[in-house]
């Protein structure tokens, strides 16, 4: 049988990709520094495992001949699924891959060394390199999906998603916003003259903060018998469902940025944990996708996390494992404070959307030729000052330079950020219609209801739906930016 | 070229051995605890790959093809440790191979549940298997490379170790342990009635414990950019050259224990990090065996970490890590504490011998036939009442069923231990009479010759020599007792 023919190979990739997942780990938390080198060998040896067999030709035959097999409901989700991969890995001839792969690594290293020094003029022609070549990349998936060539580069982080239907979102999301953020800052302003910010600083002891972080994921429901939490220099969410990987990053001398970013990693955990395990070897039983996944971890750091009922059941645990008592009103302002940056990964939720509007403009724009490298800087600059009313002249570093994706060649993938947001705040509305008195339940720390909820609907579809489609299945209508609008306001707003 | 292919072999079966290598550490000390099920499967798929490609058809044709190639000593070196490898890997047939790993694998989760309840009745029969499969498999090997069965199973750990030369050198060894022991132990009392032992206990904080262990680890030549310490249940030392993994365990009432489990992994440690890196995708420049590997290990626990002048040197660190001054003559009687016991594993290195010679004798009488698994109980007390004046009658929890080599079928194995005191032994001695104030240099903390020295005869060697090759090209002579027992003389004897 053909079918299980993709089966055997499911396992056999799954093992690769797990061995991948916990090198990946393992090298931002315990791997030794001189340890670099072998490990990157390592790694590529074993990715090239990967992609031989992944793309082996006989695979093509399989999936023909298992679609003519008779199949249960299941293990046809799983055969669309499995064409779906394998068309992504094979739409793109090797000769381009690796052209493709050389001119990444190149740029992604000239960008790592050029960032620091704001040199734009010599990371130019290694961006333009890549704009190049994600052009070709663009067309070749649009002529094997028959996609427009921006949305061929969405659908592999987000399948479903369409720029026809997210720029219309968008659009109301950014009109709102450029309204919005004023008044959310004059809200803030007005606040902290009546009443001026506690500054949030002290002496707590990593040891205590990891602690109370490890409290804090047990009590949403991360399962510590399948996962655990380490530092690195950046957070992330990595190795398997099975033994979920998060870090986060301390400073003894605050304690919100280390939780806040444990609560957010958390939120992707518990999507990774609760996938079904049955089908953990199958493209099927993966996360849906980039948005969706964003939404899991936003869902917990923006809707629960900086939620006023949450602070009211986690005030007393951050007392017991830090020894300090804040008050609901003293850290409310600092779980809440917006304030408009150059900085994307340092924005709040309210000005984020911003940021993630201007690349997602812009992307579109260099991927159909109508806009090249060298004009970013300046199409930059305009944006800023119109979204945010901030000037990047000259400041490439904090402007174009800032992100890693581009660089690395990932176009597509910047929209996922705020689709999540607003998808987060879309689940978090239907779940409230469907549950009046939720926040009860969180300000005494009960999170069942709200995973039971999550479980039902996300968690546990694996791939079996399209991002939009599982979206509206789980909330009963597809993207609507007045869920993330009205939350802002409600959490922002002069009310 | 032929040998070429055998060089990009290598570097495949290199990254896999790393992934192994990695993973296996990270389940020792950092994996979940729900995470054990994938990760067995993984390693499963992963060792399977490993096999393929290690022993796929062809290699025998482009081993035979590059014998006739041109090739530099290096190469020649490499080509000759390729064939023996390969000929170890694959002079058993597949189905014999499965079947005993079946055989060894029901057998070692029967001893993991039945030794602590002391069950021999029903682990007999698992036994029974194993050795009727361990049997099969050294007549194969025998035929395999013209060796005597149980040399053909030692020569998997010990390349060119060799019954009749061991055998000789063990049996001088025991005759004078059985005078010895009673002579090393009636010394310890009379210095014990004399000088009561300082009770080994306080409170000690694991952070500070690790502290210690670690800057112990960097003097005496581990390198900390290249290699790490953790906990693990059972001490090891793991990971890939480059990166190479050791653990301890810590009790908070003591620090001796721990810290010499981490100067014993640091032995092995040291062995791994200074390996020939040129050739590390080459089983070449892999250690050359268990018994050498194991006199890295002795070396600096017991000729380094043992040895009076050492303490001179370690104890102000001690003290300047956990804030307690020990005087030499308070902590050498725990150093050099010696006490007959049941477990081999928790031995003092005069008893330890015997412990091993035991197993020799016995398990060359299993695989030659002359004994059968129901009559080793019987076997094991006459020889520990002979060798040590202690029963396991009715105790075969810490009689024969103590060890797990026997329930994996690693027949062969246990003489690499006494082989590497020996060996170590030999070593100082050889370095020693090169020379002769070393003792100074350690009691001031300095370890560059002694490690200059090991590094020039063993490290850089790879598998260059066979085990008794080795040894005689850096001590100038065969395996000789007379070091060891000059040795144990030394610090434990009458004199």
């Amino acid at each position: 049988m053909s079918f299980a023919k993709l089966d055997a190979l499911g396992r056999k990739l799954e093992a690769l990709e797990h061995a991948q997942a916990i090198l990946g780990a393992d090298e931002a938390t315990h791997m030794a520094v001189g340890g670099g080198e072998k490990r990157a060998e390592a790694m590529s040896v074993l990715a090239g495992m990967h992609h031989r067999q992944a793309t082996a030709p006989e695979i093509d035959d399989w999936i023909a001949a298992a679609e003519t097999e008779s199949l249960n409901e299941e293990q046809a989700a799983a055969l669309r699924e499995f064409r779906r991969h394998h068309a992504n890995l094979t739409c793109l001839p090797a000769e381009f891959v690796e052209r493709q792969t050389t001119a990444r690594m190149r740029c992604e290293q000239l960008w790592r060394d050029l960032r620091g020094k704001n040199d734009w003029a010599n990371f130019l022609p290694a961006l333009e390199g890549v704009i190049a070549l994600v052009r070709e990349e663009a067309q070749m998936r649009s002529e094997a999906t028959g996609l427009d060539p921006y949305d061929a580069l969405m659908e592999q982080y987000d399948p479903g998603n369409r720029a026809a239907e997210i720029t219309p979102v968008f659009t109301d999301l950014k009109s709102f916003l450029r309204d919005f953020v004023p008044e959310a800052l004059a809200v803030q302003q007005e606040r902290l003259v009546r009443t001026p910010l506690k500054p949030l600083s002290g002496d707590y002891p990593i040891e205590r903060q990891r602690e109370l972080g490890l409290a804090m994921m047990a009590a949403v429901g991360f399962d510590l018998t399948h996962g655990s939490l380490a530092v690195s220099h950046h957070p992330f969410c990595g190795g398997v469902p099975s033994d979920v990987r998060i870090t986060t990053r301390y400073r003894s001398t605050e304690f919100l940025s280390a939780l806040m970013g444990v609560l957010h990693e958390t939120g992707h955990a518990l999507y990774e944990q609760n996938l079904p395990k049955e089908w953990s070897h199958w493209p099927l039983g993966k996360a849906r996708g980039m948005a969706m996944h964003e939404s899991q971890s936003l869902f917990v750091e923006k809707q629960l996390g900086r939620n006023p009922a949450f602070w009211q059941w986690a005030l007393p645990e951050v007392e017991k494992h830090l020894g300090e008592a804040w008050s609901i009103d003293d850290i409310l302002p600092h779980v809440h404070f917006v304030q408009p940056g150059l900085i994307r990964v340092d924005a709040d939720e309210v000005t984020y959307p911003l940021h993630v509007i201007l690349r997602y403009e812009l992307e579109q724009e260099l991927v159909a030729g109508r806009l090249e490298a060298n004009d970013i800087p300046e199409a930059w600059d305009a944006r800023m000052r119109d979204y945010l009313g901030l000037s990047t002249v000259d400041n490439f570093a904090d402007g174009p330079m800032q992100d890693v994706h581009w660089p690395s060649g990932a176009f597509g993938y910047f929209p996922s950020y705020t689709l999540g947001a607003m998808m987060a705040a879309q689940q978090w509305s239907a779940l409230k219609a469907e549950r009046p008195a939720i926040d009860d339940e969180i300000a005494t720390g009960r999170f069942d209801t709200v995973n039971e909820w999550r479980r039902a609907k996300i968690w546990s579809q694996g791939s079996r739906h399209s991002t939009p489609d599982l979206l509206e299945r789980a909330t009963g209508e597809r993207l609507n930016a007045a869920h993330f609008i009205d939350h802002l306001r409600a959490r922002y707003g002069s009310s």
